[in-house]
């Protein structure tokens, strides 16, 4: 992950080894239900937050991860929510557009989230693209909809908004649109959740260990 | 918390709401241990990361939330370990040399992880600045070692690497040294958690609530 050093990399085996424990411990039986990419992300997950409850959380639905690595292998943008996200993932087109004067000018005038302004404003983008939202329900809420009412079509969502307010609520409404998706069940997510999520598919795409 | 439409008003009003029921329920009794400017910071870590296990992990050492609001008062440097927090903190003077030339260089030459070559890089920077840390316990643990042996005295160090290798014994180590501390105890803690700490501490030197 990114390691140069002898340390560096002595405490990422190390880590992997516990992390990979840690989840056998939760999962039990259900271990068997995910295929080796599946179990790269999860682990990934649980080694960013420390939380091995996210082996429970996390679900795939319509082949997202080999979705993905094509949308990635063909050089598709990405779009996320918040820079924090855009901070952490290590792939050239990510685009971010919450601080953009548009966005504040359209959420003041529309009284929208920026979240939802800025989704709409990355509407082109979004089509054909990948979308990875870590913070906001409402932005997820918002892509949703693009998909729903506008026929726009993400290669990838990655959904893992984080809250106890429409946060579940959005997460689940990804699950039922018919979009490969890899989101997380309850309140909980974030950036780190989000950027382990698109950084291990990124290195599947460069055909490295996740 | 950078909400200007009604909807982000609402969410966050409702959001607090359940912080602060879910934080009553951890923590019991032990709520009276905490005074309000700290209780601030216990809630935008929980908002952050929908996990009210952090009401029971944060330690709070050495009037950190007071030397914190008066470092920024003063425009102190904050130094971070990862891009990540630098993209999310509300603040101009924030420093991350993880992909300085230079680290790359004696991370290799002298086998340490980047992490600690850009904190001895800071080093100036850290004497009288603020250091937040959200993801490395080898950066911490060099930070530490500036404050013993070379006689470094940051204001603040907010400590909260991640991870099951290193992580909880970094955080302890800081506990120990007689510097204003927040941390959190045990392998949890991470980017979002650092940058909810000090976007608190910052919101109160602006006399904004936190």
């Amino acid at each position: 992950m990114g390691a140069i050093s002898k340390d560096g990399l002595n405490i990422a085996n190390k880590s992997r080894e516990i992390v990979r424990n840690k989840i056998k411990e939760v999962l039990g039986d259900r271990i068997n239900e995910f295929n080796e990419k599946e179990m790269g992300i999860i682990e990934r997950v649980v080694h960013a937050t420390a939380d091995p409850e996210y082996a429970k959380l996390l679900v795939f639905k319509n082949n997202p991860i080999e979705e993905g690595i094509k949308a990635i292998k063909e050089e598709k943008p990405i779009i996320v929510d918040v820079n924090m996200i855009k901070a952490g993932i290590r792939y050239n087109k990510v685009h971010c557009f919450i601080n953009h004067p548009d966005v504040y000018e359209v959420a003041k005038k529309e009284g929208i989230t920026r979240a939802v302004a800025s989704m709409r404003l990355a509407k082109d983008l979004i089509d054909d693209g990948i979308v990875v939202i870590g913070n906001s329900p409402t932005a997820l809420f918002e892509v949703i909809r693009l998909v729903k009412e506008e026929n726009i079509k993400p290669k990838l969502i990655v959904g893992v908004p984080v809250g106890f307010v429409q946060a579940s609520e959005s997460k689940e409404a990804l699950r039922e649109v018919n979009v490969p998706s890899i989101s997380t069940i309850g309140p909980k997510g974030g950036t780190p959740v989000a950027v382990a999520i698109i950084n291990g598919i990124i290195a599947y795409a460069k055909n490295e260990k996740a």
